[in-house]
């Protein structure tokens, strides 16, 4: 029911992910009167589906906490998550109201244990390929065991799916040598530095330029700035676009060329979609749910949809339940340190 | 003495402000064996320019307490941040290390009052023009108070160089709906909409994709953020233009093409020269530093000059201080909470 366009685009987004992925399966949850009309006119869907009626759905505009009252329990987007935890479905996916969802994963999911705050991943495009960036926008601020366990998890959903058997993980810090970042980040780095993980290959600080040159596989950092970070190199991708495009159509001669041009160009519009790394994956739950943006279309949630699919096949949660038993077994003076009050893990 | 390339690079570029800003004169402080063989080959820079033999020059990898320790007094740098002190310079621009320009800067010129804590400023190409954007990487943190300084003192600069009688100032925040921000960023959203000052637009907050945008001439936000959101967007920039590079030397097509558009790729990187906007601007000083890019060539390190020379034309330092009076005369409850002890301003 959620994003900008609810089934009209959800719906035929499936249809994409069975064509590529034909052994997957379907929960749908909503309203009937919307998604019926839709569904009717895809058999093949309807065929690998099930869909479930829900009467109430969250709104884009409802707060965490409104969306926790109307719609726990009955919401076709806490049904959607309950199917996760009720092993029912493998993953979650959802183009829904961000805050919304990520209360009501919290609340039926439940953290991990040992882990205190869930983070939101990115995949970032990079000019090697792909990096893991977290957190980027679940929470504010993030002291050292916490940016510990964004590392473990980012290191975790980096092997997953990056096929990568020992990624490296850089701390997100500032480099001007008046400062030397923040203390949090600072202690994390000397903990990961220690700890020597074999499940990661730490490699200490980068700078935001190091996110697309693809420095490290995974990058950690507080969600404050890991979504201003986001935020700001989707903006200069547009600019950069915008640029482009006015430049190109800007004299004759200009757009002869693009046309002898046009598939270097569509190449790098290929290169520069941001439909293909579409998804917020919520990590450190007991369950995996990924956010689609709300105003994507049937591409990039189909994107977002087999970033799930992907994660599950490579047994992701298990990667990361065993990251952190070893990395909590080795270090137990670590794991005494953190307040029991701060989990709120059901294991 | 500063930059990657010192005097060979710094004094070309004196060259160049000559023939742009013909009643420009300088003061140029280093080590005679450097300066002189260069200087000696460009006579009309030495006809307007007066040079100071300093033996000691910062190390670009000098921690700022060594640097403070050896080259307080004597060195290139601290003579030329001594020159705006005494009168003797209206603006002084170093390529060197950022730390100890900062810590001399703040040791020489002090902190104006009320001011408790100096910022960088960045020009921030935008689809729109330029916005001014701080602090870029000065601080670690910031409360109500200080985001409202910086605030002021980026409203100010953008009124000297932006041509702009009350320029529009957003707080730089993320948009998710389950996290509402800094605790620090919303007081000080609600400070400024209070105060609804003369010298300022406040608009709101603002997030990353507003910086290429330019939805605001100046954009708000404490140092991590800011430094990595201006690297992010530097870091991006180039990764696209490795993309468009790589896309337009793929085929024989898209080779010709690129030589029919070559007009068009020619203004396309004129736009995305990061020269053109080289210069952190120290903020809060009583007096006006500008930090160029170590790396910059003569081009860059001229951009740096110019801009220093623009603001002082523009009376920036009397702006603040006027804007700061005004401010601080509507608002004495604001001023009594601040600490006495938070600011270490000389008046």
């Amino acid at each position: 029911m959620g994003g900008d366009h609810g089934p009209k685009v959800i719906l035929p987004a499936l249809v994409k992910v069975i064509e590529r992925r034909p052994d997957v399966r379907f929960l749908i949850y909503g309203r009937d009167d919307a998604v019926r009309p839709v569904l009717d006119q895809l058999p093949r869907l309807a065929g690998v589906s099930e869909f479930v009626h829900c009467e109430v759905a969250v709104r884009m505009d409802d707060k965490p906490s409104q969306a926790l009252r109307h719609g726990r329990w009955k919401s076709s987007m806490w049904k959607a998550v309950e199917a996760v935890k009720n092993g029912h479905a493998d993953v979650c996916i959802s183009a829904g109201n961000t805050g919304a969802l990520m209360a009501m994963s919290k609340f039926c999911l439940r953290t991990m244990a040992s882990i205190d705050r869930p983070a939101i991943a990115a995949l970032w495009p990079t000019v090697r390929g792909e990096s893991v960036v977290l957190d980027v926008g679940a929470t504010i601020g993030a002291d050292a065991h916490q940016l510990i366990d964004f590392a473990i998890l980012g290191a975790a959903m980096a092997r997953a799916l990056l096929a990568l058997d020992r990624p490296t993980v850089g701390l997100l810090n500032v480099g001007v040598e008046e400062i030397k970042g923040q203390e949090e980040v600072k202690e994390a780095g000397l903990l990961l530095r220690e700890a020597n993980l074999k499940s990661m290959d730490y490699r200490g600080f980068v700078e935001g330029d190091d996110l697309g040159k693809g420095t490290v596989d995974v990058v950690v950092t507080e969600g404050f700035a890991g979504n201003i970070a986001l935020k700001t190199a989707e903006g200069t991708a547009k600019q950069i676009g915008e640029y482009l495009r006015a430049a190109m159509s800007r004299t004759l001669m200009a757009r002869i060329g693009y046309l002898f041009a046009k598939s270097a160009f569509d190449r790098l519009r290929e290169k520069m979609d941001v439909r293909k790394v579409n998804g917020g994956v919520f990590l450190g739950l007991n369950g995996i749910v990924v956010k689609s943006h709300g105003g994507t279309d049937d591409e990039g949630f189909a994107a977002a949809i087999e970033l799930g699919y992907d994660m599950v096949r490579n047994r992701l949660i298990e990667k990361i339940k065993s990251d952190l038993d070893t990395f909590h077994a080795r270090q137990p003076q670590l794991q005494a340190e953190i307040p029991a009050a701060a989990g709120d893990g059901d294991e």
